[in-house]
């Protein structure tokens, strides 16, 4: 088991990862100790719970936490569902010194934290990601929210969690492609920061594409504490923070284009950091050498057949991500392996030219 | 003009008060030097901004606002609105460094503070209020939130503004009976921490009510002093804070056990105040002659009568108020004139003592 440490301005957290820790939840969650009358809701959906929700009773027996359902899915992810969980914890008596432990992937998360985050003008709340994606990106960092009609992620809070409890035993039941779409963030991780870690993950890449626990729970902390460093740098996503979204210009804007239907965030990420990696390697910042082996570690998981969308979409969708200031596109670009930059100059040409890159690649690979 | 300096943990900003200073609104709002690309949003409601919509429009001029209606009253403060306005904003092109100026009473904003505070996670906000009670009481502190089904203020976030600009000439167009629902939170501002301003109001209590400009904003300024001070010790209302509350128990159970349509915020505050100090002096903490004084000044600006509501439904939305922790009931008690505490030990048989006070009280004065 291993514990990171995060520290926000808004204090201070601990992340444990490990095999079945899943079974000593109560005691890591600082919140748990003293008030036994603190009422405990527990956000999960249907799916998950029908796997996992007797281990997690059991873990905090005796306290009997108030299951709060979302269902499955990225549509679910809307201010309606954080209205009626609200209006439910409300109902129960939930009070502002109630805790929330969001039980799920990323949607689950992300709805959990931001409902925490408002009710009442925030309850403490803890997350226990059940996804790998989740486990090494949302999970950590303290960004909370919804989507509206026009975008993802457009509303939402900076909440931080009480503590995070990633349990690598919890993976066994993931569908490989869901697996897959956790190692991209992972990937990432390592090329804009530790170059350590995208040699681990090179080198495993076929335990670790097999789901083996102890090479993964080594990619998930390792992970974890890249995220955990940037976090703490910059806790409002100023400056260095803005790196973690090496791949997310374009990746949000594929999915975006394509109605987020076609990929999962991580492969549409993993295309999104193909095709920076192009525009760096034009720009001469990355070797062709490394360009090669980096391109050839993300194709080792496959990701799926670049959706049928124009470029010209593609483009305008990544002019409008949220990550841009008062109309500036930015984009995380490598400079070698374990270093990235934000660059503001990057071209519509130079988007163009990657996307038909990717383009090609994929029809490639069919 | 006035200026009144707030710290919270999260930034400083300074509240204006003044008459006609709504013609110098763009210097007064630090987000507005420098990038002339920035997007302005004004959220108001189409009343307000029929009469005062050309001087706001000829004082941030040669900017051009986009502005955002949020219909009057209460039942508007829902999730509902929340997610069209944050939409809008994004359709518009809205980003990160977007302002908001809230420019209305109360409703706008809690409102327009929230969707400040959720929009892409936080963007800069301004309020500038436009009733007695927002001025003195709601523009200052930095909660937002808006109600659920369930109970007023349920979801919400602590946000500072970036500057607050009280502008008293504003106060001309308000009916009479908004004008006293203001003057009462003042008075309460004066009971809980400073007997000066509560002597200031009861010696100019004539040209008060008439709206004369001169005393009302001493009596702005010296409210919003009390307000700014209790908010820097206490930014999130773990201790002090919580006497700003002082009227709010039973006034809040007022407000809730009659569907919020009898009586305005600062009239339900009115009875609740009066209801405190009667626990107060039969608790002996305030004697018999500072209880006549303070009733008579209260009852001086005539609050409405007492609403038909049983005093058992009374007791029970008094006991859900979400000022209590873990199920206890939070009193705010005088202790003289310009100090209040929080009870804790405050029982049924007071409660129901005080509400049959108030509501003798509120039939000899028909």
């Amino acid at each position: 088991m291993r514990k990171i440490s995060v520290t926000t301005k808004f204090g201070q957290y601990t992340v444990s990862v490990g095999s079945g820790i899943l079974d000593s939840l109560s005691k890591r969650i600082p919140a748990l100790a003293g008030n036994p009358r603190k009422l405990v809701f527990l956000l999960t959906s249907p799916e998950i719970w029908a796997l996992w929700g007797e281990r997690v009773q059991a873990s905090l027996f005796p306290r009997e936490p108030i299951v709060l359902f979302l269902p499955p899915g990225e549509r679910h992810k809307r201010m309606s569902q954080v209205e009626r969980l609200t209006t439910e914890m409300s109902k129960a008596g939930g009070d502002r010194s109630s805790l929330l432990i969001a039980f799920g992937g990323g949607v689950t998360g992300d709805v959990g934290g931001f409902v925490s985050a408002i009710y009442m003008r925030g309850i403490d709340y803890v997350q226990v990601p059940t996804t790998l994606l989740s486990q090494v990106d949302s999970s950590v960092g303290g960004k909370t929210g919804v989507n509206l009609q026009t975008g993802k992620n457009l509303v939402g809070c900076f909440y931080p969690p009480q503590a995070v409890v990633a349990d690598i035993g919890l993976l066994h039941t993931l569908p490989q492609r869901e697996l897959r779409a956790g190692i991209y963030e992972s990937i990432k991780a390592g090329l804009i920061r530790d170059a350590g870690l995208f040699r681990f993950i090179e080198s495993h890449r076929e335990a670790i594409d097999r789901g083996d626990p102890a090479p993964l729970e080594k990619m998930v902390a390792a992970s974890i504490r890249i995220k955990a460093e940037v976090v703490c740098l910059d806790e409002r996503e100023m400056g260095v923070r803005m790196l973690l979204n090496f791949g997310h210009t374009l990746g949000h804007a594929i999915e975006a284009a394509s109605g987020y239907r076609a990929l999962l965030h991580g492969e549409a990420i993993a295309w999104g950091m193909i095709a920076a990696l192009d525009i760096s390697r034009r720009r001469k910042m990355v070797t062709e050498g490394d360009t090669r082996r980096i391109e050839a570690l993300i194709r080792h998981f496959q990701p799926p057949p670049f959706p049928a969308v124009s470029s010209k979409r593609l483009l305008q969708a990544a002019s409008g991500d949220k990550k841009n200031r008062a109309g500036v596109r930015r984009f995380v670009l490598l400079q070698g392996l374990g270093k990235a930059v934000v660059a503001e100059d990057v071209t519509d040409a130079e988007v163009l030219a990657a996307i038909a890159y990717i383009r090609r690649l994929s029809e490639s690979s069919k």
